[in-house]
């Protein structure tokens, strides 16, 4: 299977600790890197996980809360030292101009690259991202100040080859591309060979869902539908149930619910509040309710 | 004697690494805290420190360069989520106010304290805070940008009382403050008690010069005479000497050379260039120059 990977370099909540750093991930797709989120301290953590700098493709922001996108500048900073040329592109919710390209004017003047900024409507579930490996699009939130989760879906991929029935039919390797396409084999003498003689069908198409910081919002389910991993925040236990609310963020048994509703294939909590010494109180409480849930922890790499 | 203990929490230079923070110090005086730069991370370096959050007094920047100042919305943002609620005055140079009053607006906007941003004129040396404990004075320096260094001196406190000679004089408890303060004692009866008899002479008065980024500026030497302890940058070794002087950095044998002239009891070394994996060559090269050199390291605590 192709790479489809997470790195969780941060899962903390608003005060980074020295155990957890704010929220920020890294999605690996086919060795193209996608990062969500850029707390402060990220560029360090990224060169800890021992991916390549090089290979980040494009930064999506969910919010401008400090504990978000505090680290951009600095990341935005080093990609400079470090040389790189090609543009990156990053998007985020209203007021990403304003708030970041003076910054980036300012320290970022001798840049050898382009830094392009996307202003994204929150409030709408749309396509912002498309390559030939993957599309990225918003998912509505619901937080004090705009915000949008992002879902990040594979391409299909081709289908697999029988390479015995290829031998068997002795169909020629000019041929094999358009035979993983899909498509059946006329032969020179006018036979058709259908092509599920000759393939298996393709891998499963992936998906992951990033969602944070959000109060309980049910009605994604629909958009979330089938996801194969649904990272969603976590911020208190049930206990806390009232502060979640005030905030503005949920429990561990809410993001369990989603996941529930969503039928997603794994559920991952994370954004911490800082008062947990112990987050198993919130993987208990969430498995009560969807049972293949699983702890971010900073470094945490995930293969789906 | 009071506290006078420098703890940095940073002492790489532009580019952050798992080893190195970007330039980052605190200065305790007398539980006072005094911040020195804020680079990227600052805040849980500071958390790792164990020094207390709210006796942070007031910051000083000495130059917009961002592995310096990187830290310092992450840290504001936290303090104000900390519940702080005393003003906090954050010292720097030009376009301070420019850079960062507009990210403090957005960023901050429910801080519980005032954030006083002080532009300072770093081309001259002149005293830009005081208190009863200490001065802080500007050191100017040269470098790519308006930089400046800080000069952070101690009051001088009072002399030490004799017990044995207060004794056997029989001096009242209510003249002891007034003879620290170096007056003499007149007795009921007339007897002039000379002020040397009864006690002994202050505490000798301490200071620390934080000098990072600077080219090789031996004009410096006048301001930091007998300074009790001088950080001085030494981002290069000789062999890049002109790499340093392209770069408006020192040399660690540079660095050193500024001790001998100013006649510091002590240099410690640091803004490494993230290229030495073995800083021991630097502190070698400097030992040549000048022998009481430390090498700086994350964490490291000085007393004076």
């Amino acid at each position: 299977m192709e790479k489809f990977e997470i790195t969780i370099l941060g899962c903390g909540a608003a005060l980074p600790t020295p155990r957890h750093l704010s929220s920020s991930q890294i999605v690996n797709v086919r060795e193209k890197l996608f990062m969500f989120d850029c707390a402060e301290g990220v560029q360090t953590a990224l060169r800890r996980s021992r991916l390549k700098f090089s290979h980040l493709n494009a930064i999506f922001l969910t919010h401008l809360h400090g504990d978000h996108c505090f680290g951009l500048i600095g990341l935005l900073s080093t990609l400079g030292l470090l040389g790189r040329t090609a543009d990156l592109h990053v998007f985020g919710p209203n007021n990403l101009v304003n708030v970041f390209q003076p910054q980036i004017d300012f320290f970022c003047e001798e840049s050898p690259f382009r830094i392009i900024l996307h202003e994204i409507d929150s409030k709408q579930h749309s396509v912002i991202y498309e390559d030939r490996s993957v599309e990225i699009s918003t998912i509505p939130l619901s937080h004090r100040v705009p915000c949008c989760g992002f879902l990040i879906k594979e391409k299909p991929t081709l289908r697999h080859i029988r390479r015995d029935a290829i031998d068997a039919f002795g169909i020629p390797v000019s041929q094999i591309n358009n035979i993983k396409a899909g498509l059946d084999y006329t032969s020179p003498d006018g036979d058709v060979i259908p092509n599920h003689l000759l393939t298996l069908p393709p891998d499963p198409i992936r998906s992951y869902a990033y969602c944070t910081d959000t109060t309980f919002k049910p009605s994604n389910a629909d958009l979330l539908q089938g996801v194969t991993a649904l990272y969603h925040e976590a911020t208190f236990s049930s206990e806390q149930s009232l502060l979640a609310k005030k905030t503005h963020h949920s429990t561990a048994a809410q993001a369990a619910e989603i996941a529930k509703l969503s039928n997603a294939k794994q559920l991952i909590i994370g954004h911490f509040s800082s008062r947990y010494e112990d987050e198993n109180k919130l993987l208990e409480e969430a498995k009560k309710v969807f049972t293949n849930t699983l702890l971010a922890a900073d470094g945490k790499r995930i293969i789906l």
